[in-house]
């Protein structure tokens, strides 16, 4: 840990925040950019396919009710809010199914906090395309270094990632949205830093998607506020009283700038295949193997061991969920409705599958254990049949993660399913095209318009 | 540390929030609501006072150019702003001279968030004086005692008090408005609990008033998520992963409920007479005790010696501040300026006096000892004088603490001083005569109408 005097900014911080604020556009290697575009995919396929959930209804009845300039669309819908209200509500929504995607290494849900704060402000000060992937990438380096350098202490104590570290990342996209640089772009950082909040207590309410909703508004807030003067700490994470030292008892200020340019954080992005917890996949994966690869038939199971990273039964360890939203904080719920309907995808997670007769006779057979050799991408299932053999997969990575990802069609798919019942498959597909052309695009325009319902179908 | 299972709010935290949500306006004591109404003027005497400060415009600038129904005023100017955002810009505001009233044994600033955000409520939903007093009087007892169950390794840790159980006290008061109960009560505590945030590192700068103002609109849009359905955690200060265990590693959650009911924590607030940083406090009383008691003068001093709590160097330790500001966390810039001016209010913390020559060279004649056996309301002056005598004060307790208080004269000469300069000293009047008569008012229509300048003057 650095210490820091009075007005100055730790180097870490400093050459980070210089890299992140200062580069071009242009200067992003295509490969990067190519990444955030699929982001880009992913987030609006959540955040307009999460368009009716409750929480997101409420969030933006609520904005609507305290009312605000028509700067940028509640995604999904024709209605236009004020730019920290669109970045709250599309926050809320992309989250909404915790099933956007993950910075492995951290699981910080970084594309939420990032793309709702920044195609708000795209929206409304008419930026390019190009700059928005920018934004998103850079923003991406950010947060998933800050995290980097707090995790996994900062973690494990009970702090929510995407609460504490998303609004960092969402200031620096929006701060490029706004062109801040120097003593703004310090401000910006350090009006975020001191937003960051959230603990995990929340998951499984509509409070754990609210903090990437808050995490993008902060974010968006912090880059207004520092473009019209508002100062805070010069260091902000570094200091003797900043977010590194009081939000975590072991921080590595190092992980801000080892390999800064070289090498990018947004290639260790995970994409979710399927719409729950993050560290339930490997044990979906293991057993859909099992059934695709050895024909496992679920009338033939006695009973499944599976082995699991230890954070698995501490986030997801709910033996008897109750609703849908509780259901996806539930790895055995998961398993067994994946092995049941052969998916695990948004509408497996419903209210009325965690009652069903078979899925909670399913949960019965299922005995979870801890195992700390094994990494969060890892997990190991055995199946003991009724006929005595046991057969058994270990994965390795789980589908989605950088090592074994989804290629750009799995991704279309993913978004197709999301988009589709709200917009129309016609509608869904010139959206999609839109949004893999929209490094060459002058602004969001044509993209957005594509995102707003046509009417009743 | 009471645990959790999913569903169940601890006893103590569901006690507190039943009594602080259920009880009747009529049900408080007179004596409460008297401290409450105290509470009032100080804060629309802070609030009004520092319309033009450049933290204040720059926020209230933004709230406009993000726009907003007309809700709310921006208190001392005829803006009226959403709720959420006449929260923020009038916590900023209230906070901005560092010279609102603080909860003595926590540091909590508990008013400022309170008042920015049931004030702007009470104004957009026609509530009552009485219910408003009775919201301030309420939330103030929940945001104390959760303060306490948290101080003072919470506060150690690097945790400005205002800005994490601000949010909470926001909310119980936000809620009053609402009339949340059941349910509901306890998903807006929960929803403020998870947006607790802001570092001491921040100090010196805008961004510690934002805490306050954040604060405030956190507590209110809790309230308004939850009246609409929102949900959150169940045990959010309780809970294994809730803000007690993730925000301190020693609370007492028996601080929630002792007592509650028969004493009153509002009658541990302090109130400044002094425009900087409480803990000050004691050290500039006893000065001021040696110029009017035993008749010390400015140019008798060979050195003065300051026996302070620890917490004050700590705080407060800046020995050359460059701004105004900054001299609000110099104990020896604000002992200096008092000495030499014989007052320490808001104009004396300009950027002008900390670069005073006859400051900056009494300062260097003060020397600082941290003394762990005072209390931080206490402190020890001893001044040696040229002629070689040494004299010395000892100070039990601070003026305006409430061993010491500021009886309701001197509160309102306090208003006076702060709110004539933006109102005129008739219409300053015609405000605290609404202030005092605030529990016989239908509404706040009466009041806030004095609020607002009536043009050039």
């Amino acid at each position: 840990m650095t210490g820091s005097n009075d007005d100055r900014t730790s180097a870490e911080t400093a050459a980070l925040v210089e890299f992140v604020f200062g580069a071009a556009s242009a200067e992003i290697p295509d490969a990067v950019l190519h990444e955030s575009k699929r982001c880009l995919l992913d987030f609006l396929g959540l955040a307009i396919g999460a368009v009716a959930e409750p929480a997101v209804a409420i969030a933006r009845r609520q904005c609507e009710l305290l009312g605000g300039h028509e700067q940028a669309f509640a995604l999904g819908t024709a209605t236009r809010l004020r730019a920290t209200d669109a970045a709250m509500v599309n926050g809320v929504a992309a989250h909404a199914f915790d099933f956007d995607d993950t910075h492995v290494p951290t699981i910080l849900h970084a594309t939420t906090p990032l793309y709702a704060a920044s195609v708000a402000l795209a929206q409304w000060r008419g930026r390019s395309g190009l700059d928005l992937l920018a934004a998103h990438a850079l923003g991406y380096e950010l947060g998933a270094r800050v995290s980097l350098a707090l995790y996994p202490e900062h973690y494990d104590a009970g702090w929510h990632m995407t609460g504490t570290t998303g609004p960092l990342a969402a200031a620096a996209a929006s701060g490029r949205m706004l062109n801040l640089s120097g003593p703004a772009a310090v401000h910006c950082l350090g009006i975020a830093a001191t937003q960051a909040c959230g603990h995990r207590e929340q998951f499984g309410t509509m409070a754990k998607p609210f903090h990437a909703g808050h995490a993008a508004a902060a974010g968006a807030l912090a880059a207004l506020l520092a473009d019209d003067g508002f100062t805070s700490a010069p260091d902000a994470l570094q200091g003797r009283r900043g977010m590194f030292a009081v939000m975590s008892t072991v921080s590595t200020p190092a992980d801000l700038v080892q390999g800064l340019g070289e090498r990018w954080e947004i290639f260790r992005n995970g994409v979710k295949p399927y719409a729950c917890g993050v560290v339930t996949h490997p044990a979906i994966d293991a057993l859909l193997r099992l059934q695709s690869e050895a024909g496992l038939s679920v009338d033939d199971i006695e009973h499944i061991d599976l082995q699991v990273h230890p954070l698995v039964p501490e986030l997801t360890g709910k033996m008897e969920p109750r609703t849908g939203l509780e259901g996806k904080f539930s790895v055995v719920f998961a398993c067994a409705i994946a092995l049941l309907d052969g998916a695990a995808g948004e509408r497996q997670f419903s209210d009325a599958n965690v009652t069903r007769a078979d899925v909670r006779a399913l949960i019965r057979r299922i005995r979870l254990t801890p195992d700390a050799e094994l990494d969060h991408t890892q997990a190991v299932a055995t199946a003991k049949r009724k006929d005595g053999e046991s057969i058994s997969r270990r994965v390795e990575h789980a589908s989605g993660t950088p090592e074994n990802r989804l290629d750009d069609d799995a991704l279309a798919e993913k978004f197709r399913d999301l988009v589709g019942p709200v917009l129309g498959s016609t509608q869904a597909s010139e959206l999609e095209r839109r949004v893999w052309e929209i490094d060459s695009a002058p602004d969001l325009s044509a993209l957005l318009s594509a995102s707003v319902p046509s009417g009743p179908r």
